[in-house]
């Protein structure tokens, strides 16, 4: 190619994330100067500049000041702060000045998404984020240019790593929950504070970016119910297995015309599901719908390379089509009220001395209002497990509570689905 | 949304897909309008204008003049005639005259690509093909527009419904090729004349139009080893589930840098490969790097209204950023040879009379060069299974060869993947 041309990144922080860009950056600047582009880190932006000096080439400004960090002439901002005020402050500033940001900061777009993206259409530019939900796997960009697509109305996905790896520790290997995350950690796939990954709040960030690519932007990450995956035991998920199926760390979604259904949390699956088979750190996303058919991907959900390959495939993106105006991006996004969807449930019942038997406790539950598709023999030990029909969040609360009201009995329950 | 952009089709081809593309353009005419953009069919060329009148609603022009087809002010053309030379001509003149083109034909963009690409490069304009490979599901934009991503090293794929849905009806239900195949076609998989889909020759070209998307231009669909499904009967799929695995119509290739070594064929794959549960007739895609790990895209590869859906989408991709010359568009081909990976083979021989008990075989297969991983011990009906080693396809043929010579046996082979 005898035309390449210069492409000026800022980046916005230089740590695990910011070094690996800056790494793989330089890893294949030929492979990427061969199709005409050569991206370049001209500044970063840090808090301690004398401290970060070495992580990036001689020819990268490393500052701690953002007047001179925007004093540049920047083609693509890259952000890999983290956190959402500080980098929100900078990401304005970059696209109020008509620089396309590229980011994948979940929690960022989560929460301020839909007016950044105003912002960028306002001054002719744009803000991708392909990294935010399964780094290493590209849709997002997808269900952005690609309208028919985005009429899916229904998504079931693996977002979180970490969870994702403990779930499977624990089913394949009998772990404890408090081990098998200490081996997530060991293996670095758990931050050093896992609380917003095993709580599922950083499932429910990537679920309200994916939604806002569906064209959904009034929902709120704190509005979707949330369910950690550390209430679960193993023999949870040995029974899980008996049942003829798995638990996996699930966000999910149902999208009508005027509300989106959806929750978090540690899900029964039957072995047949599209997710019962994303094992350890995978991270996979199914988009439903009656046009589009069942459609899965998946892949690595995180780790520094991957992340920075993808920030950088979208620099090369913005860098290629700044101009072009997405569908996406002209839309008007429907603000929709999120509510829970009702499911199966899969349940455990302990009892403090013998329980009754299988049928005497389903006939139990039933006099409640719960209905049992399915229930486990293992009453002798004191506790049951069950999979109940359909019913809503609300109810089974309502009756499993009359039911420890009346027995004695405390009980664990976790949302099933059935394809 | 106050500006909506009026996007005036011309559609090369009435038939099923072309009356899909119809369909579907009317039916999501709202949803398009309400992200701005407002698609026409203008003009419809067919070969009889008076048959196919009623496809089409009554502002569109039905043709049987491609003069009268290419004097309308048109904005995108679809071409969905199928077959090469006509579908050829068409998309020249189009993309001569800087006009984009979307297609789903993978045997004209397998023969035909990497010209016509440069063609609209010169002009100014983009052919896209999405829906020419696992029609429903979107990744070929991406390995379009996302160098890093495009810098897998492995693909293996399922790329053809009907050979999945006959494999799969073999395997679950025992049947026998020739039933399983009716009832594909019964259920509108397969074509009336299904050999496309049974040799691999579909699945080649789709291999083909995948590898162009991976910057690999040289490739030419005849030059790729290719096995039919046609050769196996029930038995041998009952083997691979023994063998803890199942045959399923791979289409395989490991991209270096000056050559690529493919397949197309049935293949034996451990019950833990991403690809062994992709069952009847959908299709998935696994890009395999030590920089992007491995990730897997599946869906459904076929169906007019599904294929409509994509050309559609691709549709407005071209509309709304026509101008954007991607990253692929300006990378010069590589030009590789093709030629067959070294694998695993799963071979079945059959004796005229009782086979030798299974280490005899064993052994003999080792004095011809042949070293067995696993084998059958089904050798008192005369048959007898295996999963070789690792070798070339040459050293398997001339060591079953010589086998044959020596023992009157006969023998199938297909090939192996372990991961």
């Amino acid at each position: 190619v005898s035309d390449v041309r210069t492409i000026h990144i800022g980046l916005l922080g230089l740590g695990n994330v910011g070094q690996a860009v800056a790494a793989v950056c330089e890893a294949t600047r030929g492979s990427l100067i061969a199709r005409g582009l050569d991206l370049r880190i001209l500044v970063a932006l840090v808090r301690d500049a004398s401290r970060s000096r070495n992580c990036v080439g001689a020819e990268t400004v490393v500052t701690a000041d953002p007047d001179e960090f925007f004093a540049q002439p920047l083609d693509v901002v890259v952000e890999v702060i983290g956190g959402v005020e500080v980098p929100l402050a900078y990401v304005t500033r970059a696209l109020a000045r008509g620089i396309p940001v590229v980011t994948a900061n979940k929690s960022l777009v989560a929460a301020h998404g839909p007016q950044l993206a105003r912002l960028a259409a306002r001054t002719g530019t744009t803000l991708r984020c392909e990294a935010s939900a399964i780094a290493g796997v590209p849709f997002l960009g997808a269900l952005r240019q690609r309208p028919l697509l985005a009429r899916c109305d229904r998504v079931a996905a693996i977002l979180n790593g970490t969870s994702n790896y403990v779930l499977t520790a624990m089913t394949t290997k009998g772990e404890t929950f408090e081990r098998a995350l200490r081996a997530a950690q060991a293996h670095g796939y758990a931050e050093p504070d896992p609380s917003r990954d095993v709580s599922g709040l950083d499932a429910a960030d990537k679920l309200v970016v994916i939604l806002q690519h569906l064209g959904i932007g009034g929902v709120v990450a704190d509005e979707i119910e949330t369910s950690g995956i550390d209430e679960l035991d193993p023999q949870d998920l040995t029974q899980a297995g008996v049942f003829g199926g798995t638990i996996k760390p699930i966000a999910f979604a149902i999208v009508q015309e005027e509300r989106v259904s959806a929750f978090v949390g540690p899900t029964w699956l039957p072995e047949s599901h599209s997710l019962a088979r994303i094992d350890a750190e995978q991270n996979a996303v199914c988009l439903h719908g009656p046009e589009i058919g069942r459609l899965c991907f998946s892949g690595p959900g995180a780790g520094p390379e991957i992340t920075a390959g993808t920030l950088l495939d979208d620099v090369v993106e913005v860098a290629v089509s700044s101009n072009a105006v997405c569908a996406a991006d002209v839309t008007p996004d429907r603000v929709v009220h999120a509510t829970t969807p009702a499911t199966p449930w899969f349940i455990r019942i302990d009892y403090a001395d013998q329980a009754p038997d299988a049928r005497d406790v389903q006939e139990l539950l039933a006099s409640f209002g719960i209905w049992i598709r399915r229930i486990s023999d293992a009453a002798r030990e004191g506790r049951v497990y069950g999979i109940t029909h359909t019913c809503a969040r609300a109810q089974l609360d309502a009756s499993l509570g009359a039911l420890r009201a009346a027995t004695g009995c405390t009980y664990f329950a976790c949302r099933a689905l059935e394809d």
